[in-house]
């Protein structure tokens, strides 16, 4: 866990860092104790000095000559994430997009349990979907309260986006990962994530066109 | 459609033109012609100097004291972003990620029809899915090229993304989104836009505990 501001390092390598956790785990697979900068480099098709200053913000060092110890390593990662403790989390919104990330086993890889799932249509209340229960908005404080959780994953239409996200913030949500196609305004002390899917459509439109 | 290298723009303002354009069909939706910079700024919660550094990729010009023309901004975005033409797409991997994309309705509103899935499971291939067909790996190529279709979404798993990425490159295909986890290499032609969510809860998962 990052103990301040210094070591929380740069948003590009801790979002890089999921990588090297899947390098490093088919190493441990594959029975490798150690890996060299160079080999990860190699691995992950990325400069050698970014290898070394995407995994100093975790803390792990390497031994000159040899290089890290891959067990070390993946713990140390995985301690920088918060990914060794599981996570509970929210999932709001439980419509075409809630319903695929449901349906996602991804997360769970990646120490985020979604617990519970919440929506206002009285059609998709009362049921569950892939192991998680549906439960009415209603619900949400109380359970937020009881079961300490702390994320929320925001899978709500734009347009009821920011009053979800208010309630959200209201329940001592602290981190919002938000799916909706719009822009949510929270108090400081919670942290959002836009996972914006047209952004990225726009992105990947222009740079085909451009050839970029 | 950006005609060359000048006009691309950067990438973060071409990821905030679709959220112009939901403000922009909001205002068109309540009657109203003309936008001015800090209107659009207030909405988007935007520097009024970002707004028209984002604006002025898309070639289209405000007039002084007025504004934009709400009908010709829209037009201009959508040109730019190729979005007034529906573009066909292929979407390889039926499973959780796939299925739930092919469930996400967000894409046809920004012109992207996925009109085919492919997998190489047996179980999978024959049916379809919220009314797209899922076809065997073999059809790609031949599809691809009667169909004239240049955009794939990527959502295997990890382990085979890249060698299914090699025969999309083999088959026409000019733009892969990736949603596997892992990166993948491709003829410099074809542009990858990568996808990754465990990228993205590396990212919230700091930034909750160092309330960033």
């Amino acid at each position: 866990m990052p103990k301040n501001a210094a070591k929380v390092g740069k948003i590009p390598s801790i979002r890089r860092l999921p990588q090297y956790l899947r390098v490093l785990r088919g190493l441990e697979g594959a029975g490798q104790e150690v890996a060299s900068s160079s080999m990860l480099s190699t691995s992950l098709g990325l400069e050698q000095i970014v290898v070394k200053k995407d995994i100093e913000i975790t803390g792990i060092t390497g031994k000159t000559g040899v290089g890290y110890m891959v067990a070390e390593l993946i713990d140390g990662i995985e301690d920088y994430l918060g990914w060794n403790n599981s996570s509970d989390a929210f999932l709001v919104g439980a419509g075409s997009m809630g319903k695929a990330l449901l349906g996602y086993d991804g997360f769970r890889r990646h120490g985020l349990q979604i617990v519970a799932a919440f929506d206002n249509d009285e059609g998709k209340v009362g049921g569950e979907y892939k192991g998680v229960p549906v439960l009415p908005m209603s619900k949400l404080k109380s359970l937020a309260s009881r079961l300490h959780v702390h994320i929320a994953i925001l899978t709500v239409p734009g347009d009821s986006a920011q009053e979800v996200a208010s309630q959200l913030a209201d329940c001592g949500i602290s981190g919002i990962w938000n799916f909706a196609p719009t822009t949510i305004q929270v108090p400081e002390s919670v942290s959002v994530l836009n996972e914006d899917l047209s952004a990225s459509l726009a992105e990947l439109s222009v740079r085909i066109q451009s050839n970029m």
